[in-house]
C-alpha cells in the first residue's frame, strides 16, 4: 500500500527539532522574547576563572599560521552564536573561535593551548542542552564544523568512518544509502555532529532497540589536552588487545579531549515500520505489557514510550490534538521495525491480541493503519512539550530510574507539589528506564523550584538512579555527579582528567564538580 | 513439530567445550601425555620477577582472619591446579590461593597484598587461551568461585545482576527461566564466570546479533589494586553523569582490578532457530552472500560462519563426517533466531532464494529440517579444531581484519608455506571479522614457526588488523599489543595502570609490554 511504503520515509520524517532529547527540555520563556540571556557567570557567581593564561596577539597569529586566517574568527557578532547554547539559558565570555579542518590542525592548536594554559571548549553542533559546548568565560572555541568528510562505508561490514564534525542526519542519508542506518537517532540530527554525540554519548530514539555508542562505536580519533592524537580508528569488530581507552572519551563531553574521526557499527535499515497505540489503566500494566512486547515482538520492537493521563491532557486541552482512545490513566506507543512488513504486522497483531487479552494489561487499543495515522500517534508524544509550555513556566527533569520506582517519583512529587502546580506530568523511554518529569506552574516560582530541587535529585540518588539519563552533566547537573556516582568513582573520574589533561584546559567547569 | 521445538534446546547444547573461543587453540601435544607442563618461567626466561614482596607466615594468618581458614589454599597438590592454565600450556609457582566470599574480603585481601606489595593473580573459571589467569612466579590466586550467587533478575527490564563467580551457564539457565538469556555464548560456558568473561571482554558465537559485553554491561563492581571498592554497579540503562570507568576494567583482563559484581542487560530467548547451510565457489561470493543475509535476514541472523575447502576436508578425511553439499571452496553457516517460527523459515527461504538466484553467490544449499541435521551441521563448524589435530601439531591463530582482507591472508599464508606444512585453513565468525587460522604439520617444525612468526602478525598489522581478536592478550600476546594498537595509545594505557596500580601488584607481566 502506498502508506506502507511511505513509513521508512516517516521513520525519517516524524521527528521534528523538538522532538527527541529535545523534548526534555523547553526553551525557557527569557529566550522566547529574543533578548540575550545573561551572562553565565552571572548566574554562577561562585564559579572561579581558573588560573589560564590571557589570549594575546601572539596566540591569534599562531593559530592563524595554524588554521589560516579566514578561520580563526574574532568579530564579536560572530563569535556571539558560539557563545550561547541551544536552550539560551548559557551565554559565555569567549573572544576566539577556531575551525581547524584536519586533525593536524586541531593537534597544533591544542598543544599550543596546553603550553600557553589556554582554556579551550570544543564544539560541535552546538545542540546540548547541559550548557557543555559553550564557553563560561574566556575559554577558546575548537568548533569541529569544518570537519565534515565522510571516509568510508562498507556496506558488507556495516562500519561507517566519518569526521566529527559530520552531521548526524547528513550521516544517516549516506547510510541509507547502502541499505544501513545510524544506530542513533535524535531530535537534533539535523545540526548535531557525530563527535558531539560521542562526546555526550548521546542516547536518542533508537537505544532501545540498537544499543548505545559504547557498543557501536569500534573506533575513534581524538586530540588529548596535550594535543597528542590517539588513534583508535579500527573498523573491527572484535579487538581484545589492551585497554578500551577510547571509552574514556565517549561521555567525557569535552572534558578529556576532542574526538576527530568515529567508526560506527551501522545495522541494517528497516523495511517496514508499524505502530500500536494502547490506552492501559494502571502503571503496573504498562510494566506487564512492556514485558508482553519484549517477548513478542523481540527482535523488531524500536520504541515502547508511555505516556501518562495527566500528559495527555496538555497535549488534548493546550493544543487540541485528539486522542483516538478513551480516557486512560496511561497511554503506550509501541513501535516496531523490521525487514518484512507482513511478518512485523502479525507480530504486532499477535502482541495486541494477548496484551488485550491478559486481565489487567491494556484495555484499549489502534494500530496505525497509514502514514496519517502513525504520523498523528507520535505527535501525541512528541509534542508534549511544546503543550506543557502552554501552561506558562515548565520545570523539567530527565532522570534514570529502576522501571518499578519509574512512576512512583511522579506520583510522590504530585502528592508533593500539591495545589501549587498546574501539573505533573510524566512519560518518556520506558524501554530506556528514561523518565521526563515535568512540573508547570503559570510564572517562575521559586518556592516551587525550591520544592523540586534538589528534593527530585535525593529521590532518584536514594533508589540509585541517574539524575542525566541522556543530557550528560555539562555545567549545570555537575555538582549532581554524586547523587549518581560513589564518591570512590568520581575520585578516580578526577584522577583520569588530571592523568590525561594536567594543566586543566579542556572544557573547564564541566563534568567534573569542583573541588 | 518435534525437531522444531527441540532447536532451542539444541542452541544450548550444541556447542560442546571444544566449540566456540576454545575452537582457537588446541590442546598442545605435550598435554596429552598427561604430564606437568614445564614452568611458564622456563619458556620465558626473559621474564624477570618483579620487585615484589615474599609471602610470609604473618600473611597467611592475616588472610585466614579475612577469609577464614577453610578458604587459604597452602597444600601444593591442591595449588597445583590454580597454577596450570586449560591449555596445560603455562605452569606458575604460586603457593597460595585465597578464596574469598564477598567483596569485603577480596577488599581487605587487595589491601594488604597492596600495602605489603605482594603480587596477585584473580582467578575465575581459569578458562583463558593467553596464559592471563595463572601466576608465572609466585603471585597469590584469588580465586572468585566462592562469589557465586545470582543477586537479581528483572524480567521486565531484562537486567540481572551476579556476583562474579556465577558460571556462565548457570546465569543462562536462570535467565531462561525468565524468558531471556545471556547476550554472549562460548564453548567454554559450562566453567566460565562472568567475572571473567568481563574481565577478558569475551566475545563468542553470539557477538553478532547481541552485541559486546561493553554494551550489554549496564553496571559493575570491582576491587581496584588499592583495595578501594569501585561501585559502579548500576542497573539503569541510561547513566550520562561521568565518565565510564568500568569499561576500562571490562577486558583489562585482571590487570587493573578484580571484578566482584555485574549487571548485565539480557535479550528476550529465541523462540525458534533456524540453519542454512550453502556452498560457495569465491571468498567474494562469502562476502556477496553475507551482505545479503545482513539485509533479508536482518534482525534475526544470529551466526554467520564460513569454512574454507582446506577445513572442510579435514573435517570429512580426519574424522569421516559427511558434507551434505557438494565440493565447493568455501560452506557457509547462516542461522537465524527469533520469536516466530513461521516468519523465521519464511525470511530463511527467502534468502536462499535470493542468494541461489544472484550470479556467483551460492551454487548449492540446504536447510536443518530437524535436530539432528541441526547438529550435524554444526559439527561440521565445530569439530574443525578436533580433526586439525589428526594431522599432527597444529600452529594456532585468532585475528581480526579487515572483510576483504580475511581470506587474502589465509591464501597468502598458504603460498608461503607452500610444501612445508599438511594444510592452510582458514574459517571463522565471518560476522564479526574474526578469522581462525591455522597451519598442520606431522610434528612441531620451529623453521615453519619461524616462518609464521611474527610474520602473520605483521601482515595483521600492515593491515590494521587485531592480533587478538577476542582472546586478550595475557601473558602469551602482551609483546605484540604494538601490532594493533598505536604506541601513544599503549602509553595512555600503562599510564592508567600506573594510576590505578601504583606498585604494580594486580596481575603483573600480563597484557602491557615489559618496558
Amino acid at each position: 500500500s502506498r502508506a506502507a511504503s511511505l513509513l521508512p520515509q516517516l521513520l525519517l520524517r516524524r521527528r521534528p527539532a523538538s522532538a527527541g532529547a529535545f523534548a526534555l527540555l523547553a526553551r525557557p520563556a527569557s529566550s522566547a522574547s529574543g533578548g540575550l540571556p545573561p551572562l553565565t557567570t552571572e548566574i554562577h557567581p561562585g564559579i572561579k576563572r581558573g588560573a589560564f593564561s590571557q589570549l594575546t596577539d601572539a596566540d591569534v597569529s599562531a593559530f592563524e599560521a595554524i588554521v589560516g586566517g579566514d578561520h580563526v574568527i574574532k568579530d564579536a557578532d560572530e563569535v556571539l552564536s558560539y557563545n550561547i547554547d541551544w536552550l539560551r539559558i548559557c551565554r559565555g565570555q569567549g573572544q576566539l573561535v577556531l575551525r581547524p579542518k584536519t586533525t593536524e590542525e586541531v593537534s597544533a592548536i591544542v598543544r599550543h593551548c596546553n603550553k600557553r594554559r589556554l582554556a579551550v571548549v570544543p564544539q560541535g553542533g552546538n545542540t546540548g542542552l547541559v550548557g557543555g559546548s559553550v564557553p563560561l568565560f574566556d575559554e577558546i572555541v575548537i568548533s569541529t564544523s569544518r570537519m565534515n568528510s565522510l571516509l568510508s562505508i562498507d556496506p558488507v561490514s556495516g562500519v561507517l568512518v566519518a569526521e566529527a564534525g559530520c552531521v548526524l542526519e547528513q550521516l544517516d542519508r549516506e547510510a541509507a544509502s547502502q541499505g544501513l542506518m545510524m544506530p542513533l537517532d535524535l531530535g537534533a540530527k539535523g545540526s548535531c555532529q557525530i563527535g558531539g554525540n560521542l562526546a555526550t554519548n548521546a542516547g536518542g530514539l533508537r537505544l532501545l532497540r540498537y544499543g548505545s555508542l559504547r557498543g557501536t562505536t569500534l573506533g575513534l580519533e581524538a586530540v588529548l589536552p596535550t594535543g597528542q592524537v590517539l588513534d583508535c580508528l579500527t573498523t573491527l569488530r572484535k579487538d581484545n588487545t589492551g585497554y578500551d581507552i577510547k571509552q574514556l572519551l565517549i561521555g567525557s563531553e569535552g572534558t578529556l579531549g576532542i574526538i576527530t574521526k568515529a567508526a560506527i557499527l551501522c545495522p541494517a535499515r528497516p523495511k517496514s515500520v508499524q505502530l500500536a497505540f494502547l490506552g492501559l489503566d494502571s502503571f503496573q500494566a504498562v510494566l506487564d505489557t512492556y514485558r508482553l512486547a519484549r517477548r513478542s515482538l523481540g527482535e523488531i520492537l524500536s520504541a515502547f514510550e508511555f505516556i501518562d493521563s495527566e500528559s495527555m491532557r496538555a497535549v488534548k486541552q493546550n493544543l487540541g490534538l485528539s486522542c483516538p482512545l478513551g480516557e486512560h490513566s496511561f497511554y503506550v506507543l509501541a513501535e516496531t521495525s523490521g525487514s518484512n512488513e507482513t511478518h512485523d504486522r502479525e507480530k504486532l497483531d499477535g502482541f495486541i491480541e494477548s496484551v488485550m487479552s491478559m486481565d489487567g494489561c491494556a484495555t484499549d487499543g489502534t494500530v496505525a493503519q497509514d502514514a496519517g495515522q502513525f504520523a498523528h500517534l507520535w505527535s501525541l508524544r512528541e509534542r508534549i512539550v511544546e503543550s506543557l509550555l502552554v501552561d506558562g513556566y515548565e520545570y523539567k527533569y530527565d532522570v534514570s530510574l529502576p522501571l518499578a520506582d519509574i512512576y512512583r517519583l511522579v506520583e510522590h512529587m504530585r502528592t508533593r507539589l500539591d495545589g501549587r502546580v498546574i501539573r505533573t506530568a510524566g512519560y518518556g523511554h520506558l524501554g530506556d528506564g528514561n523518565l521526563h518529569l515535568n512540573f508547570t506552574t503559570p510564572k517562575f516560582d521559586a518556592k516551587v523550584l525550591e520544592l523540586i530541587e534538589p528534593h527530585v535529585f535525593d529521590w532518584v540518588r536514594d533508589r540509585r538512579g541517574s539524575v542525566s539519563a541522556e543530557h550528560g552533566l555539562g555545567l549545570k547537573k555537575s555538582q549532581y555527579i554524586r547523587h549518581s556516582k560513589a564518591d570512590f568513582a568520581v575520585r578516580v573520574m578526577a584522577e583520569v582528567k588530571r592523568l590525561l589533561d594536567p594543566n586543566g584546559i579542556m572544557n573547564p567547569y564541566k563534568v567534573l564538580p569542583d573541588e
